[in-house]
């Protein structure tokens, strides 16, 4: 008698690591979060509601069946102790990237980006960061410390450098953090414009896509913990992503869905939607280049 | 002693069914739901909710106080028995046709408007289906089963023929289905592009209408079993009705509000409102061709 | 041992009212609420949420820690008697406006509005009213009372007279109450269109600007008593803030969020940044005129 | 063409007004609620879900298929009008008990037992109250209003007059109120120990029974606007109406289940159970004295 | 890299089929619900579920680390075709009894237990029954159909005769379903009295045991789709789980845990702890007979 | 003009500090949850709740608008640094102690107890611990962590040594933690059983009582991150305060209230009324030795 069919990995990512080109993996950490904690139930929730879509993706006509991407599951972590968090992530990571994979990452809170550029930095030389989110995440500290959601991108800029970061979407922080990103970083505010014009600006240094899905709309993504007013469309999102696809892209995250903060599940299915395009968006199909 | 105005109809819609000329009903079957069922009590809760809605639609001017619709109740169904409650839909709306009136189905999920084709072809040569969905619903079969709301409208093509099923709004479904649909239908996906020139190709052949509430945005619905990002706004609804309003609409159904998945109640607000919007554009006023 | 930072105002609203030219006040009040209650307890969670957003906005560049605001709290009410709820508005707005200083009411249901206007049109001759809302609250008496939330602009027509409400972005009211407002209002039906050209038609004239939240759309606002679809976006009502800011401002109010209809907390997040934009939009500044 | 099944009564109760001997009816008030409004919606929400309890009770072994009950609906009541709301109530209690025929009220809050002691203080002397409640409710004002949930059973007090009124359960009140309780009423604290002597103490003096549900304890019936924890159990609840039904009672009601305030249903679904209870208990079925 | 530990099965329950004597699997069915559905989703949240309690019972002083117990999965079943479904169930217990194990099945909705019986009839004579549950589910038939929840007792009447179905804990149904059970089982009401005499009556006749959770009181099990106040206490639960595994029970199953109905997640935490109570009180450890 | 009544202290806890003989604060943290994080709303939660309750307790007969309690407010933590946390909490209880005045702390997660213990230990000769909880709270470690809120009564054992804490209520743990309290500490499975003797047991040694709200039973209490079926009722928990508070009590917290994982209210109300009767049943009013 044999199992019925494994419902623990994201749907039709069922490789193994060996023969995969792609590696998904979760980090179930809010330790940071000020408010409303919850994304540590992200992936696993994205992987429950990933049966409910199809692997079929009208929009670039691609499937998810003819990929092969292994689903690493759940990095096991501790609570309450940040660093040993970040070691982790970072140390996964650089295994995927030896290992010559695409890793993707979903989160989790947006800190968790730190252990990626970290690895990524030590491969590739002249890294730079697209970021979208509402908020800036460049505080210098947050209530005395040095990591945490609030600060993940300053603690970027520490790693990669002055105009390294493009930022879009952002529309909440200091005004402190406002103009450190128009002096070290390349900022556009409340959107997305601009975002096509990356491929000419960049042409093909190594790049990490970060995507804080706060950056929607908080109409059409609730579930996170600081919502905020006054974002993107899901059709911008979708706009974005296929823009960026075109960079030379060595990583990429997706963080701070909180499932419980919408339960309807409506930013769940999202989120599973939106990681369904991001890995067909930026799978390396054979006969491309 | 009277009794207080009794709240079990749907607002203004307090005629007798001999008076009528149209009738509205309600079918809480959701048993395909293949996710979050939900769907049996739409209309329950809608006709709760539409005592604090309006009668009177500011968009075209016209009032449901002047109107004769008859609330039929919810036909009562079997559970776990999916034949037969296509055979009562069936039945019901063969007869509110025979009596010269104008049929409004609210599901419930969507597999009811097989019943619904099913009656009105014997009635209609030509008949045109106008489909507005998230969805496909095209596939042959799914988890083995004929008769799915995944597969509504493939079983309505096996009755209507090719190029009949005019599609709008898709944006899920597997690669087949959108292959069939290109073959055997007409699709607009993602929007509503297109559909205020069917008066143009359609003239006067008889048209079913049916709306699955889902092809809205998630922002704007998220009280539905398979929410998915990317859809229309309320106001490309709101036009798309006006449009369809033009045509010679034989019945139509609106379907897929499942009000526990929304507890903020705004979605079964909006069916509620939409219901009323579907009453006023759809019915004969006297005067009127 | 010092306290630690009191939570029980709005952020960054922590001046004396002596020092401060601006005052906030709330008002726990929904006893007309025909629907879903819950607006009474708004302003308490406003506050508590405060303390997640920023004091900078981004959109003109202004920070509340450069503000003198003094938050009053919020007004004992006592339940079940509109007449006294009323009185007490309209002596702590007629008490505020004596001492010089600007008030923002929050709400709370929109009745409310009229102790205000009470209280105003004492003061001022010639008051105008910049209303945004969903609904017309031009009903002459609804249930048979004079005083509710669906008459409170016919209750402030009755004191500013002919041509002086200008209403926005209404989508539901009876027949009759659209008829009134063409005949005895300025309407702009369904958004905001405008609301750009009020500054000319204007000029300086006293004005009360009172923004019933619903006027929003429902994916944007889910949390509020009566939502009704087809309502602007967050930008246009940002937009729209702006506008009126150049108008001569003598007080305004915010109202109809309802905290618990909108479970994941986004309502209350985009009420409190909207308080945040109002405050800062409104502020005289030193060396503004 | 037959309307389906009305389910807009209270299950099994489908007598017209002339043959019934017992009356149902909801009064649908919260407007003196100081905490969690949401008792409006409780006869409304009782029921929708009759339909999915049983007729029979086991307990007794009666079913409601052999009364004669009519479900009157609710009453209409204005908002933010206390005094109104209460006259209603005298209103249609005394029109029931003229016609000889056994009133039963739902609530709502606490305060429309008031309306039903002024009807039947008029007919019936030397009326007696038994008051299942956690509240003594027994203030002589509550912030500054006479009339209040929080106030009833003073007011009723000053009705009937000392010694008159027999207080179980209660576990919540300011000291002056337990003193008054002491003084003028018969209490019985945290439970309903004693409630079988009553019988032996009252003989057929006439009785009005009111349950506030918030008797039982929050893990029993957490939907209720101000849950306090250590009462009773469903089954005590049970056996003090069984007790209760062998007094002459000549009216009664049960007030405040607010379904908001529990999503999983259960309240309501108590509720409902007792209703049937209270019906089958109280009714006088032939050949019973 | 290895994969991080799978989550997709119950905690500790990771043995392959070959060496496990003990099987459990979800049934994730709710097809013929009538009220609220939801029960399919309750295997799935259990898994989840289970990695936050501890494997070691200190009632009974066993640890599932010391156990070997498969964990099979969820069948796959169509939706919408109860007879496929319980064709499923039989034979997926018919081949866990064939190779000599103990099956533990998780509804899902209580129907299920019909295929259970169905297998084990043909293999063991003289099968018993014993029933907990908050209703009788002794319905001929229920809105016409023979294969329902509320039947599903009359079914397996049918197939085991007269007194072998031992029901406790019934507090709900027709008066009907009560005399039916008077004459056909045997029935206990309201509570679990008695249970412990079960060994002196029925000694080692084969037992089937089945456990629909919502003889739970209310308040202790909210999470179910037809809540029903008056149950009994959790403590009562475990007493009774270990008098009937004094039995020769050759199969059980625990069925009716609805996860969307309780949102705290009490209810799932519940019925992961009462799996874990099954699987010790009636796994086979070595040296015991 | 005053401000109105400030909220944001508990109820009638508004002395000063310099007056008090007790002080209440709250430790928003909930960092090392390993399951459903929202502890650290709790104190805050409290707050707004408690202007529901009354201050009079009618099961002792006292008020606390007759003590004198000063509400400290939250401690401000910072996030995802435990050590830093625990030491914020050490130094507040030291200081409240050395000031000669009596602590009262909210949590928050368990783990905090380790501060206060830290610092009355040092204070304090051979302290005894109380602790009442569902949950043993004694592994050496815990994903590789020595301080969480599964260590913490380990952590505890360390510094106050063999035979010192008495558990209560305890039902869930890994074995090997049974063992260690069987062999290092007093342990009372499921209940208080016991609770009454310890005064003769103790006399007047120095004595924390630390109660883990999630030692009642989940139908009592839901609203905590693990919660675990079969536990104490709300008058066993009273009962148990009654009897710790004849012994020489120096400290004492009430922790894991999660205030999201119970949307009824009735766990944070309940909270709410354990502190009003903790603080009362330990005040020393005057006359009292």
């Amino acid at each position: 008698m044999n199992k019925s069919k494994n419902l623990s990995t994201f749907i039709a990512c069922e490789t193994t690591y060996q023969d995969s080109n792609t590696v998904i993996f979760g980090v179930p950490f809010d330790g940071t979060t000020s408010y409303r904690p919850g994304a540590r139930f992200a992936m696993s929730a994205i992987r429950n509601e990933s049966y409910s879509i199809e692997t079929y993706s009208p929009y670039i006509d691609k499937d998810l069946e003819d990929t092969k991407v292994y689903d690493f599951g759940d990095i096991e972590i501790p609570f309450g102790n940040t660093d040993r968090v970040l070691k982790k992530v970072e140390k996964v990571v650089a295994t995927i990237v030896k290992d010559e994979k695409f890793p993707i990452m979903v989160g989790g809170e947006h800190l968790i980006t730190l252990g990626a550029i970290r690895a990524l930095s030590r491969t590739y030389d002249n890294l730079h960061i697209i970021h979208l989110d509402a908020h800036t995440d460049l505080r210098d500290e947050y209530l005395g410390e040095k990591l945490s959601h609030a600060t993940v991108m300053r603690r970027c800029h520490e790693i990669v450098g002055d105009n390294k970061i493009f930022q879009f979407g952002i529309r909440s922080g200091e005004k402190q953090e406002f103009e450190f990103s128009d002096e070290h970083c390349i900022i556009q505010k409340f959107n997305l414009n601009g975002i096509e014009k990356l491929k000419d600006k960049l042409g093909d240094v190594p790049v990490y896509f970060t995507i804080d899905l706060d950056v929607l709309d908080t109409s059409v993504f609730p579930g996170t913990g600081t919502p905020e007013a006054g974002g993107i469309s899901y059709m911008d999102l979708l706009n974005g992503i296929m823009e960026v696809s075109k960079l030379n892209v060595v990583g990429l995250d997706m963080v701070e869905l909180s499932p419980p903060n919408d339960m309807s599940g409506a930013s769940t299915a999202l989120a599973c939607k939106t990681l369904r395009e991001l890995i067909l968006n930026f799978y390396k199909f054979e006969g491309e280049n």
